[in-house]
């Protein structure tokens, strides 16, 4: 079962559950759909690997090639560089307690960039890099939702950090996240967070160009936007990494439908309630993860929607809660869960609100296409 | 870094972050409380390994040696038995495609005992191990609070489960856990749930012994019914695993002191909300979990309470919101963060809401006991 060498004859049934499973042909048109959105749009791709977490799952869907990336840690980072990705973006906020592995890798040969968006922390990292005479591109993360961390376009710390980390030969442009855009409520709320992702990072690049400053890079994405901008123009690359699962959440924000959702888990069921309202399956949170990332949507999926072996939502019945090892079923408000049809043994398949969270908490994908034939396994890595 | 060797020298500071600590003193007098009381009971306790999932943890609290466990995973049960517990009770609804790996534990010497609540899979079941020529002690599982999977103790069921393992040579007693418990609102509360917990399970069992049935094995348990139980006359052992660690949830039940919990996340500071309101941690719900446990408490703990580095809590700061790899850091509503205190790179920790499940996202435990000095790791594993 190691690597992706598989028996010719090996089914879904003879996995053990709970299971990570990943269907490659609805990943596959996944990554084509985005491609073309972008290649259309005149931008280049950035692929965020902190979903996938699989060298063999990203070289799949670049044909086997490399490409660059951008990654969630640097376990991500050193774990792609030794498969040959040379271009990483380190998309989340520098700590010092980081400096000395981002010089490692650099060390190593990696282009990595690095993101910060406090003042004290662009001197400590201007002097780290000049001691050791480190030249890593550093961009200055923009907040162009007010949801998360960085500098307003329009305030005064954009211009002394970049300013900061220009004389000292750092500064590499700019970046922002729509992480906002996962509440939205319609296509043309999406439409308008990705909107106001672009302009935003354009503001702030405009005012740093005003000053004399080159913006090299223009970084902007979120799954939801990177699909639904309605423009690219003076961007130079999306970063998006949940596009090539898709999810429940991404389905209740009208990005994809439920026939796109490539990842799923495979559980057993394992026992009833005593009043035969309720099914027990052994994908708990252990396997799905606690995300309740369609709780806020109008279409609460619980902790995730039931399917039958071949993936086919059984759309009346969802994960109602989990304990560790446990899942329990129930019909929604309305419908009802005839318990006989599904005794213990039976395997199901279960549909996540979240594939960056459900994935996290699993060592490998089995590979599926559409039917319950088992194609191979790709490893997964966790940790930091 | 790896087994329990550690540099002299080493400082919390000195770790990479996020990264799972456990204050062993912590963690061994909440064993000996736990101890004590079942003690004074005259009941046996059985460890469920669930939480720690670490053999070097368990064997620490066992002062080196083996003892009973329960185990919410087949790996749980090989890992432990790997290391000389041969005493394993598989405390979750069996399902057929695990009989073969139970079948193997027994072969290779292991004591295992196994739960069911159904007919048709005990039947199933029965034949397995008569054509293997096993005799694996089967408990039936029983449901005192309408919360999970069992039959009720004054059901059919439970006489026809009964008496079909029975009639197999393969009927052990009788199973119940508390999970309503977790809901209570006070320690009458609690009580009441013990109470419940006991008297269910001991009506299912004079049943069964009114049948001419031995009962042999009586067992109960959960953390907050373990400690609260006024008596645990007739039951044969005790079953709890967050005990060791406790957490907020615990917390929030009356069940421990906040100054009890042994487990928290080290994290650093990497950046602010633009308006200064919030601050972002490097602890995401990869390092916490997305558990949300005391949101339905009195006093809702958001995803965790922030902690200087010593572990004292700041009482009025809390985990408001994760994402991957970004805790968002809130005051409580009345209350100011200062955001100036924390500069980029201070170290925090957060105490988690649920034990079990903030330490399965993580692959081992660094050891402290009150002070920064890191005086060991200990390995956990993943996966099932």
């Amino acid at each position: 079962m190691r690597g992706s060498i598989l028996l010719q004859t090996m089914e879904l049934r003879e996995l053990p559950t709970p299971a990570l499973v990943l269907d490659r042909g609805r990943m596959e048109r996944n990554a084509e759909r985005l491609r073309r959105r972008l290649e259309a749009g005149g931008v280049p791709l950035r692929i965020h690997v902190k979903t996938a977490k699989s060298v063999e799952a990203v070289r799949h869907v670049l044909g086997g090639r490399t490409a660059k990336v951008a990654v969630s840690t640097l376990l991500e980072a050193e774990q792609f560089h030794a498969a040959g990705f040379l271009d990483l973006l380190y998309a989340v906020g520098l700590a010092p307690n980081r400096f000395e592995r981002v010089a490692q890798l650099t060390r190593a040969g990696a282009r990595v960039t690095v993101l910060l968006d406090g003042l004290e922390l662009a001197r400590e990292w201007r002097r780290f890099c000049r001691e050791r005479a480190l030249e890593v591109p550093t961009l200055v993360e923009v907040d162009t939702d007010g949801k998360r961390a960085g500098v307003r376009p329009e305030g005064a710390e954009l211009l002394e950090l970049a300013e900061e980390l220009s004389s000292g030969g750092l500064f590499g442009g700019l970046l922002t996240h729509a992480g906002g855009s996962y509440g939205s409520r319609s296509p043309e709320d999406l439409r308008r967070f990705a909107r106001a992702e672009r302009e935003g990072i354009l503001v702030a690049a405009h005012r740093l160009r005003g000053q004399g400053l080159p913006v090299p890079t223009v970084s902007v994405g979120s799954t939801p936007t990177a699909l639904f901008s309605e423009s690219y123009a003076d961007v130079t690359e999306v970063r998006a990494g949940v596009f090539l699962f898709m999810d429940l959440v991404m389905a209740g924000l009208g990005v994809c439908r439920l026939e796109d959702l490539a990842l799923s888990v495979l559980t057993s069921v394992i026992g009833h309630s005593a009043d035969r309202t309720r099914l027990f399956v052994d994908a708990g949170w252990t396997a799905l993860s606690r995300d309740r990332g369609t709780a806020p949507q109008a279409f609460d999926q619980g902790y995730g929607l039931l399917c039958d072996v071949l993936g086919r939502p059984l759309e009346d019945l969802v994960v109602s809660d989990t304990h560790q090892e446990h899942g329990t079923i129930s019909a929604r408000p309305g419908a009802w869960l005839d318990t006989e049809r599904f005794p213990a043994g039976t395997l199901l398949r279960i549909l996540p609100n979240h594939a960056c969270a459900t994935a996290a908490q699993h060592g490998a994908y089995h590979l599926v296409d559409g039917s319950e034939r088992v194609l191979g396994r790709w490893e997964r890595f966790q940790g930091w």
